[in-house]
């Protein structure tokens, strides 16, 4: 087994009221100096060693996903 | 300005309903091949250049994550 760590984020166009929020909240405790915050998900997929790529990124796109407003990205293990 | 990847996870030994039902739903589309996914949350903080590192881990400790259940983990840029 492996794990797949995969980052969900809304495209750079489409704005993130969370995000706005948390940003708020972080001036308003005097972390003035955060510009901004964008919110995403995070999913960590445990699957067998020899999963193809093909099936993981329909995976991806197809439930983990929303490609109309998201765009996500597969880290590879070492990077966590 | 420069973009800090955050992760924010529940710890290993919380359980994470959100995952379990995320698993069960890729089983029932014919994905029974994922063997578990585990959620988390994933933030892009947009900070100055010389922002000093203790208080990007203060953000994180003490807003962006709950250290009762979750712990985070901040990627370096050239990770994402």
């Amino acid at each position: 087994m492996k794990k797949i760590p995969v980052i969900v984020t809304l495209k750079e166009e489409v704005s993130d009221p969370e995000g706005t929020v948390i940003t708020h909240s972080l001036h308003s405790t005097g972390h003035t100096s955060i510009q901004s915050v964008r919110c995403g998900k995070y999913f960590e997929l445990e699957v067998p060693e020899d999963m193809n790529q093909e099936e993981i990124e329909a995976v991806c796109r197809d439930v983990l996903s929303n490609p109309v407003i998201e765009e996500y990205r597969i880290l590879t293990e070492e990077k966590i």
